[in-house]
C-alpha cells in the first residue's frame, strides 16, 4: 500500500441543514473519553445514567427507554418492527418524506397498510384519522412529530385520543423535535417514541434514543412470530440494558459516551427553556427572512421552530445560493427533498445551532450571495 | 429535573477481552473531529477514502465496499437479509455462538436452514460442508472467520472452493479477524465479508464493514422480494456510498473519521505486519499461560491469535478471577459465552491491545490473583 493519507481536517461549519447539529465541545470531549467494555461495571452505570436521562428528556416514566445502537432511522425500523406482524393493520399519516418512509417500513413488515394525507406543508387532519379508523381499526397509528422534508409541526394530543379511542397503539417520530419543542411521552399518551442524537439534542448521528410504554411492551410480549429483525429485536436488546445484562450486541461505547453529554446539558438547560429558545430564534430567523422578501411554506401556527422551509424565489439557483453560503461563509442550509426539491431551502435551528448569532450570520451571508 | 450528573470519567482500562479493543490516541482524536453534514463535499471526500482503504484492508477490488452504520451484529444482518430471500436454502458452518446468531437471523429472512456443525473449538470440516452442499445445493454458504465464542481460526479458502463448486455464494463473518490474520477477500474467492470495526482495527465499536463482489452484486440485483429491512437494505445504501450520493439516513459522522484514522494506521503498520504482530503476540501469551500451568481450549492449529481461550482449572472462581483482574490491574479479559459459560477464559490480543507489554501484564496480574 504506497497511497498516503493525510491526516483528517474536516472544515469548521456553522450547521443549519436538517442535521447533524453543532455538537458542543463538552459531548467532543466525552466521545473521546477511554472505551472500556460494554459489561464494565462502570459503563453499566453510565448506561443507567443514560437511560435515566432519556426518560427524562421524553418526558416519560417508561422502563423500556434505551438507545438503539444506529441513526434515527433504525429507530424508526425498530419501533415498526417490533410491534408489527404480518397482516396487521397500521395507519401512517404521511405529509412528507418520512411518513412516506414509515409506509415503507411497514410494508416490508408484511402489514396492511392505510394511509391518511395531507398535503406537504400541512398537517394531518385528526378529524380524517378518526374517520378513517372508525371505518376499519388499526393495531397502530403512526405520526411523524416534526416532518423534516416540509417543516411541519404536528399537533399530537387530539391523534393520541383518536387512536387510543379506537385501541390503537400512538407511535410517534420524533427524530427532529425531540429537545427542541414541548413533547411529552406520557402526559400525551404515545405509546412508541424514538428520535436521533443529531438533531436537537445535539450529539453527533449515531443512536436512536426509544421508548416503549406499557401498552407496547404488552404488545411485543404476545406476539406470535419473530420480530424479522435481530439486530433491533427488542426482545433480546431489554435483556442487555435491563436488570439481567444478558449480551446482545457489543454497544457503541463512545456514541453512549457523547449522548450522556449531550442529554446531561440539555437537561442542564432545562427543557421547558430549551423549548423557548427554539421558538425564540425561530422566530428571529423568519422575522429576518420576511423583512428580506423570502416566504415560508408553511402557515404561521403550523411551523416547527427546529426546521424551516424557506420558499426559493422564482428563477433562483437555489443549489448554487448553498454552495455559496458553504463555500464563503462556512454555513450548511439544507435543499429540498422529493415533492420539495429545488422549491425550498431546509434551515435548521437545533439543539447548539439554535442561537440569535446564527440567525444573524445566515441573513448576512444570505444578503451577500443572493 | 433537580438530579445532577458529573462529567463523565471513565477509567482507563488493559482491555483484552473479546472486544472492544485498546483505540489509540489518533483515533480518538479523529473522533471529536467537527461534526460536518452528510452531504457536504468534505465529508463525501472521507467517505471516499474510507472505502478506498476498506478496500485495501480486505484485499479486494469490490466497489460496493462500506461501513454499515451499526455494529458488527448489524453487519452480520445485513449480509444475509440482502442475499437471502423466502425459501431460499443457506448452509451455515456452526461451532460457536456467532455460527448459531447466523441461524437465527436466516431463520428470520424466511431461509430453509442447513447446518454443517462441529464440536465448539474446533473448525468446521470442509468434507463436510462438500457432502451437504452435493445432497442438497444451497444459494449461501456461511461461515465465521474467528468465532469469538471459542476462539477457533477456520480456513477458508477450501470452503470458498467447494461452495463456488456447487454454485453457492460464500459469505464469511470477518468481526474479529480482521486485520489481525490473513483474510484475503479476493484471492480466496469470498463473495461477501463483513467485520466490525471494535476488535483488529482498534476503533470503537459502530459500524460494520461490509463488502460485496460480483456475484453477490448480481444476486441482490436479481432480488424478486424487496430486502426486509429498508434501514440495512444495500440497494438503497448504495445510492448514498456510490456516485449518486442519494441520501438514505444521515451517516454517523463522527465514528466515520474514527474509522478512517483506524485504516489509516493499520495501513501504515503493514497488513502483513500487523498480521505477524498478532501471531507473535499470541504465541508470547500461549507460552506464558502454558508456563503457568494453564491449557488452551483450541488445538495449536486452529487457534485464532487474537481470541485466546484458555481452559479455567477445576474448582476455580473464574468470574471472581476476571474481577480481581479488572479492579486491581484494570485488565478486562472476558467470560465464556453459551456452553463455555464459565469453563473458559477469553483473551483477546485485537490490534493496539495486542503488544508484549499487555502480555506481560496480565501473566503478572494474574499470577497475583489465582
Amino acid at each position: 500500500m504506497s497511497k498516503r493519507y493525510e491526516p483528517l481536517t474536516p472544515p469548521h461549519r456553522i450547521l443549519l441543514g436538517p442535521g447533524p447539529s453543532n455538537v458542543p465541545p463538552a459531548v467532543t470531549a466525552a466521545l473521546g473519553a477511554p472505551v472500556i467494555g460494554h459489561l464494565d461495571p462502570a459503563f453499566l452505570a453510565v448506561m443507567e445514567e443514560v437511560q435515566e436521562m432519556l426518560r427524562a428528556v421524553l418526558r416519560t416514566e417508561n422502563r423500556f427507554t434505551l438507545p438503539v445502537s444506529g441513526t434515527g432511522s433504525a429507530g424508526m425500523e425498530a419501533a415498526l418492527v417490533n410491534v408489527l406482524e404480518p397482516g396487521d393493520r397500521i395507519l401512517v399519516c404521511v405529509n412528507g418524506i418520512f411518513g412516506e418512509r414509515m409506509c415503507d417500513i411497514a410494508a416490508r413488515c408484511g402489514a396492511e397498510l392505510e394511509r391518511v394525507e395531507a398535503p406537504w406543508g400541512s398537517p394531518v387532519d385528526p378529524a380524517a384519522v378518526r374517520r378513517a379508523l372508525a371505518a376499519s381499526p388499526a393495531k397502530v397509528v403512526a405520526v411523524v412529530h416534526a416532518e423534516t422534508s416540509t417543516g411541519v409541526l404536528q399537533p399530537l394530543p387530539e391523534l393520541a385520543e383518536a387512536a387510543h379511542a379506537r385501541g390503537a397503539l400512538f407511535l410517534v417520530d420524533a427524530v427532529t423535535s425531540l429537545a427542541g419543542a414541548p413533547l411529552e411521552t406520557d402526559a400525551w399518551g404515545i405509546d412508541i417514541c424514538y428520535s436521533g442524537t443529531q438533531k436537537c439534542l445535539s450529539c453527533p448521528p449515531g443512536l436512536a434514543p426509544i421508548t416503549f410504554g406499557p401498552r407496547a411492551v404488552e404488545v411485543l410480549e404476545k406476539r406470535k412470530t419473530r420480530v424479522q429483525s435481530w439486530y433491533l429485536d427488542m426482545t433480546l436488546i431489554l435483556k442487555y440494558w435491563g436488570p439481567d445484562r444478558v449480551y446482545h450486541h457489543t454497544a457503541p461505547i463512545s456514541m453512549i459516551y457523547a449522548l450522556r453529554e449531550a442529554l446531561r446539558i440539555v437537561l442542564e438547560e432545562g427543557l421547558e427553556a430549551r423549548w423557548e429558545r427554539h421558538r425564540r430564534v425561530h422566530q428571529a430567523l423568519v422575522r429576518g427572512l420576511q423583512k428580506m422578501g423570502f416566504s415560508m411554506l408553511v402557515a404561521e401556527a403550523d411551523r416547527a421552530p427546529m426546521i424551516n422551509t424557506v420558499l426559493v424565489p422564482e428563477g433562483m439557483d437555489e443549489a448554487a445560493v448553498r454552495r455559496k453560503l458553504l463555500d464563503g461563509a462556512g454555513i450548511e442550509i439544507g435543499g429540498g427533498l422529493g415533492a420539495l426539491k429545488g422549491k425550498v431551502w431546509r434551515i435548521g435551528l437545533m439543539g447548539a445551532s439554535c442561537t440569535e448569532e446564527n440567525v444573524e450570520a445566515l441573513l448576512a451571508a444570505l444578503a451577500a450571495v443572493r
